[in-house]
């Protein structure tokens, strides 16, 4: 993989130039993605900028974020050929901060659940997840540093874990979601890949002109709470295996590390979840699901034929619950600097036919608190499983360097 | 005016088609507009729907909402021709209840304060008030029966209080922004104007399938708390007498009325509004600002140029104040249904030069409250000024009730 940080490194010190920065990855994108399937469309020249801490870092977004210089097609016919009259806020950001866009990256229709022919670059014949497909394998092939993808369920999360990359899902609304195809307004969160925990909290920091989120010099030892998310079902033995390792490097390195129930009204967040998200994708797809019915994808369309009954009143309930659970949660955060848990019941799943499964990260979006994939484990087929490092809403920073710490234990086992 | 609910009575007992009822604002738009100059555009040919309760329902929408069968330009040359992909969630919510669109209304460019050409109805000399100037003025006017705005600052109540007619901001997020073009994310809110406050109410129950947000057949009596937010400067003579008329009114009418103070926090949020809102542009607005600049509205830019300097510290700071102003808000309406206070300072400025002042609104769209405006006075030059009526976050039902109470009082007066 292209590290960031390894990138800003040489190019600060004048090893690299930010333009050989970008055409490494136009190589590597030219020389590995007509297998991999991770872009929807790429730049042919692209100008790198001469100053900003992002200066030399090629950058993929996910198709559902608005482009004016490339076509953004969410993933469906639907969008076919439609080009946004300006750039998302989150692609302004990175501009600004002088990364390239390099192209955009395959998502599954509206960031739903329907698979993209992109493969999983650790083993082709497995899903690198979704909905962010194209974004979590690109950085994972080594064709570029740094992508965005968006989270409504888990759609940051697993394809990072499925495809052993780095990734966060920051507090609610650190990222605006201005210019991305709206699912869920109440969860919908911009979210990045990258090498590494510091190659993260690098682009976060510089995107958001906040230097808090950069990894200190030294990582400090943090007081961490495992949880199983038991209200979720039991996971598949790889999964169990990750968060056994991760947790025994984090003890080894000194980590003060102990197992936490969550209070009951997390559980039914868990459930509310689902009510939120399909309630609120009604309207957001109306013009779609009511005017295009037959172009709509099968598995997305389906969930919402499901969903077509749901009422004001049962969505009033689970957002009632979600803010109940939000104050449970902060008093979770008064024992434990972060809590550790799964982020997926296992590796990625055979073939295309499905981008894996989602609950162990729904509840944490609902909650809006950081959330942070590291690599943990090595399962049959080569196949990468991951743990998230969950901090308290806000606390971005905390999560980032504990997270750090737990990659940190990991590489020293 | 034209009365949503004298429209849904006739046709309901088939006293008057839906295609007559489009008809009657077809014709009223074309013996106006030219005067009043409220529609950026308009439909030639209006298709009635023949059933749903907005059925025969004419609405005129703001033009930084995505509409399919007009251009959605956002009062700026950035956006001249500009046709989006699909509905806006809201444009949907109206086209599933059988409303027909019949045309976009003017907007200040993005929606912020550079006056538009659009004319007071009340006084051709005047400002109908901004943002929503078109959908105040088409209201206003008698041109249609319904319209869409939206409210960053002031953008829906002050112009329904300039242009004398009904109004409300609804709670935060009852109605979606999907499609709606962004200044503040966690500010900006859609409104609904019209004739009365029980046309107000049946437009918003059918929008959104809520019909607990209807008037009930007998009106309670409100225990009303009247504010004068002293925080925000005194109000012009026409504006506290506009306060003084509904606050004897309601008492006459026998609600328990009296001044309440309201927290030091209070007044904390209100100066932590501009924080926010101009934070949020920065990004919200960013492709605008950077990438066309020299296109940009004159009066936007400058307060973006401004506010340039504006830190993720300052805008912690304002969210933080935010969220303790909302605890300490809820807590106020403990002891009073509904607060009463100013919509705007007065009645609507001369001239066009200006859209007015939000500096009695920008709290209340921080907080998240529902408000509604009721006219209560006429100033010298014919001019209307309205009073706000503001429930508890989630009352709207109670915050319409009330406001249904006292524009009952001051009809009785």
């Amino acid at each position: 993989m292209i590290s960031l940080a390894d990138l800003q490194r040489r190019i600060d010190a004048g090893d690299l130039s930010p333009h050989a920065a970008i055409a490494q990855s136009l190589e590597a994108i030219g020389a590995q993605d007509r297998t991999i399937g991770a872009f929807v469309c790429r730049a042919e020249h692209v100008h790198a900028a001469s100053a900003g801490p992002l200066c030399g870092i090629a950058v993929g977004i996910k198709d559902i974020m608005d482009t004016v210089d490339f076509p953004t097609e969410m993933g469906s016919p639907i969008y076919r050929g439609f080009r946004p009259r300006g750039d998302a806020a989150v692609v302004m950001m990175l501009k600004q901060a002088g990364a390239s866009i390099i192209g955009k990256t395959t998502t599954t229709a509206f960031a739903s659940v329907d698979p993209t022919p992109t493969l999983n670059p650790r083993n082709h014949g497995h899903t690198p997840g979704g909905s962010s497909s194209g974004s979590a394998a690109a950085v994972a092939a080594g064709m570029i540093p740094l992508a965005l993808g968006t989270q409504t369920g888990g759609s940051v999360i697993r394809p990072a874990s499925f495809c052993g990359v780095a990734a966060i899902k920051p507090s609610y609304r650190l990222l605006p979601t201005v210019g991305v195809k709206c699912y869920s307004w109440t969860l919908d969160t911009v979210g990045l890949f990258a090498a590494g925990v510091d190659d993260v909290a690098r682009g976060l920091a510089a995107m958001t002109g906040r230097p808090e989120l950069l990894l200190p010099p030294s990582i400090p030892t943090p007081r961490i709470g495992v949880v199983t998310q038991d209200f979720a079902g039991r996971p598949e033995a790889a999964g169990g295996e990750a968060l056994r390792i991760a947790t025994k490097a984090a003890e080894r390195a000194g980590a003060s590390v102990r197992a936490l129930a969550l209070p009951e009204i997390i559980a039914e967040a868990w459930q509310a979840h689902s009510v939120i998200q399909e309630f609120e994708a009604h309207q957001a797809l109306a013009w779609e699901y009511r005017e295009n019915y037959e172009a709509m994808a099968p598995l997305l369309r389906a969930r919402l034929d499901e969903s077509r009954g749901l009422t004001p009143a049962a969505y009033d309930e689970a957002m009632g619950v979600a803010s109940r659970a939000r104050h449970a949660l902060a008093k979770v955060f008064e024992e434990v600097d972060v809590l550790l848990t799964l982020s997926a019941p296992g590796a990625a799943p055979q073939g295309l036919g499905s981008t894996g499964d989602a609950r162990y990260n729904r509840l944490w979006t609902l909650m809006g608190v950081p959330c942070v994939n590291v690599p943990a484990h090595i399962a049959d087929g080569g196949l990468p499983v991951g743990v998230q490092v969950i901090a308290r809403y806000g606390a971005d920073a905390a999560a980032l360097t504990a997270a750090r710490f737990v990659e940190g234990a990991l590489m020293r086992q």
